[in-house]
């Protein structure tokens, strides 16, 4: 959720009369939280994806079947819920089989994996679109929030960064590494499971790094600072940026902070329970990397490992804004 | 939903792996029924609307917002459940903060009537269309399905038909009692769980009812005999009807039978629990007429008041078929 597009729902969609004593979490963070039972709370997620918009038009349909639900189990995983079931709502400008056993393929590959069910749909004709809701459990208040980060807290995200907006950039050319960042991203189900009472924050990585870790930071409001040398990149990404003549260094800063699409998490964590997280995390092999540090001061200050400050030049991704730097 | 997007949905989203304990009713339905406590079930239905197929292009934005919405809980009403949340995925072409404020106006304005609270959305750039997620909540194992009818069992119908398909028809010139009918559909929420321990099978009638009761019938197999003079006409439908000039027999019948868009509610009930029924919804102040019988033979049959067969001349609407009667 972008700049605008989080003004245009808070303007108009946070005015209801109604306020029912069994939402613990409404609109504004990566899913809703609600009471049904004295156990369990239920996780609500919910993501559309338009072609076009949110995939080239001639996106594999098998990834648009795993994009779909994968991004949004990347909500899911951002508040430590376990995933349960799934609904779809696909527009379709008309019927393809060919497009649908592999559409269907994709998603059900991957709802596999983290044993979601799909529960119900809706088939509708119309420009092509995908809106796919995930519904997880979390035990009763273990939910984790963009809010709660505190001053001091390290910041950390999971994985590499800028994977997936090299390969866009790349398109054809990317190596099948990096398209695979692009189009099957895996989403952190177990690792956000895992930072459940443990980080004091969390979000999912979709509209890039500066853009998402702002969300978090003025939800309380915070700042941070932000060590851009630290950024995790992977190998496939630093073969591609290193080599001469096709590499740019300034997309060694500017995809990690800024690109998106890599359904990572970026969390907080309290120093004293660093060591915890770390563990953790490294039990069920997720890569984990403190990128800096939570501040009183609002904003996001980067620097280079020698100390010297580093200005990004862009902040994220806007679906409504035609010029996202104007 | 109808022929073929049934059999896109059958085709292609049965086919999962996963089948959670968790889940007492999947894909099929108008909802899903899963378990979340020992005492609750949650009801979970998703629709979409789209511009040019859902609703002409020039809707009033209000009523766009009360349709999405409605729709939705028409689907928890069959179903027998308690509204309690929503969510909302909302493509628009631009950003346009006159239609916006509609949109949610007419939007909320039915959420707070029912006690529905907006938990999540998503707003994205792209072909105007609505995706709505409503949860409901329903006594464990109290939930209605289309499945239950049993040969014998009156056939019931909420409301009058006919209102909406004759409002469509007429365009501008339909009075405003019935364009209110076609813009904004009251959900039968109270009807539905006036229902529960009573009625056999429930569906709602978006489709048209020969669709829907066939839908219902088909969950079994069954059929059902429907006098179709029986079918409840509001006074509004009947005055365009009976006009000299502007009227026309056919739709006496037709409209009632196939036009689809009422979302009244059609459901079963044994002959010893009528006379329940019938002051269950009284005490609510819900018109329900008995429009026929199940029979074990499949199909549907229909009968004028004097014993005549009548031949309805189409079944409903199919988004994906360029012409229903082919």
């Amino acid at each position: 959720m972008s700049g605008d597009e989080f003004d245009i729902i808070r303007r108009y969609f946070t005015r209801q009369t109604v306020a029912r004593s069994d939402v613990s979490l409404g609109v504004g963070d990566d899913g809703a939280v609600l009471r049904v039972g004295s156990r369990t709370d239920l996780v609500v997620c919910v993501d559309t994806l338009v072609a076009g918009v949110h995939f080239p038009e001639q996106t594999p349909p098998a990834a648009i079947g795993h994009k779909a639900l994968a991004v949004n189990l990347s909500d899911l995983a951002a508040m430590g819920a376990e995933a349960a079931w799934a609904t779809l709502a696909l527009t379709l400008p008309a019927r393809d089989d060919h497009w649908l056993g592999e559409f269907a393929r994709g998603f059900f590959d991957l709802a596999a994996r983290y044993n979601v069910q799909l529960v119900g749909g809706d088939t509708t004709r119309g420009p092509l679109s995908v809106t796919v809701q995930v519904h997880g459990l979390v035990p009763h208040g273990a939910a984790l929030r963009r809010t709660g980060a505190r001053a001091g807290d390290r910041v950390y995200v999971t994985g590499t960064l800028g994977d997936a907006g090299l390969a866009l950039r790349l398109r054809q050319a990317a190596a099948a590494t990096l398209r695979e960042r692009l189009d099957y991203p895996q989403p952190r189900i177990q690792a956000g499971i895992a930072l459940r009472g443990l980080a004091t924050a969390s979000i999912d990585i979709s509209d890039g790094l500066l853009a998402d870790l702002g969300h978090l930071l003025a939800a309380d409001p915070l700042g941070a600072v932000i060590d851009v040398d630290a950024l995790p990149r992977s190998a496939a990404f630093l073969e591609v940026i290193d080599a001469p003549g096709t590499g740019s260094k300034p997309l060694y800063y500017e995809l990690p902070l800024s690109a998106g699409d890599d359904y990572e998490l970026c969390f907080t964590v309290p120093p004293e329970r660093c060591a915890a997280l770390e563990q953790s995390l490294a039990r069920i092999d997720c890569r984990c990397t403190a990128i800096g540090t939570i501040e009183a001061t609002p904003g996001i200050r980067c620097y280079r490992a020698g100390g010297e400050a580093y200005q990004p030049s862009a902040t994220g991704y806007d679906h409504f804004r035609e010029d996202p730097d104007g």
